[in-house]
């Protein structure tokens, strides 16, 4: 009885939900009776709104991002700017990228970084088809906007080896001072580049 | 487009998602990831699991726990001891009692506490099917496990005063140094009632 704390179908929801990033098993258990309190607000259409998704959402064959449709939104709109691919490693990146709405080209997801820690290798991820994506005549250039980390950086570098030979320009995102970033907050590896990458006013 | 960061279906379940206490938009988004990452060992079942619950899931009449059977599991127990009525103000106190497995007699959920502020008069409790409960011969204590806060002491002075006459004894939890606790970290009132309250050894 130690462990159970309501019937069965309870204890489920509330295990399950403990399963999800952020949701310890005090918050699930609080998610669960916030759930109970609002069944026809929330927790039947969460419900069917999960069961739908499972169903209908699917990964783009061309760039992995996710929709209800293959080839995806972005993919299929023609007024985005197809010359340009935006490289990311997954698509809560991707999201990041279209709510700041700075970028109107293309996007590949990845689906992850090369780790040797974790042994994901080049053939985990979906390389082989940006470097077709890359050899086609309308794309010139490649964004890549991995993580600033070791991984980021690996994955990034592994990708310039790869697409070496398309003929395409390839970028990467800019170092610096985040905006609202204060100096005496940073670290010496930010302030670096910052300083080596400084412009003129 | 500056507020849309993937198809319909997913918006939603980001838009439901951040209703949870404890998860926020940034969070949702994390988390809806992760169900799709995982849709038939998590999504799928989290699904099936809230749809059932939403329709199974009752307020036991007796005592106001959840349940899938009217009267509850805890009501129906009859190992459990009925002369003793541990009143709590939601299933959440509920269910950490029961995690503690120190009480082994009955529960009433008054769901809620009295608030002038949010103005939860005594009518928005379950307080008139206490006070019947306490009615019941074989009744011979109710235990007042409610906050030790304003409200929560506020529904404790009122409920002792609904049941006066009623012929039960009736006690609330006691205060004190919380186990673990460090003295140099406790709030004044603590000190004082752990003090005021202190035993012989």
């Amino acid at each position: 009885m130690a462990e159970s704390f309501g019937p069965g179908e309870l204890d489920r929801i509330i295990h399950l939900l403990a399963k999800l990033p952020g949701l310890g098993p005090r918050s699930a258990r609080r998610a669960a009776l916030h759930l109970l309190k609002r069944r026809d607000a929330l927790m039947r259409p969460l419900a069917d709104s999960l069961s739908q998704a499972a169903d209908k959402v699917v990964a783009c064959a061309t760039c992995g991002n996710l929709d209800t449709i293959d080839p995806c939104g972005i993919c299929r709109d023609t007024r985005r700017d197809e010359t340009r691919i935006c490289v990311v490693k997954e698509v809560g990146d991707l999201w990041a990228l279209e709510r700041a709405t700075v970028f109107r080209g293309r996007y590949h997801v990845t689906g992850g970084l090369l780790s040797a820690l974790d042994g994901v290798g080049p053939e985990e991820l979906n390389i082989d088809t940006l470097a077709a994506r890359a050899e086609a005549p309308e794309v010139t250039e490649v964004i890549l906007a991995m993580d600033a980390t070791v991984d980021g950086q690996t994955t990034a570098h592994y990708i310039v080896d790869r697409l070496a030979g398309c003929g395409v320009e390839i970028s990467r995102l800019a170092r610096g001072v985040p905006v609202g970033g204060e100096l005496d907050y940073l670290d010496d590896g930010t302030l670096a580049q910052a300083l080596k990458a400084r412009r003129g006013v």
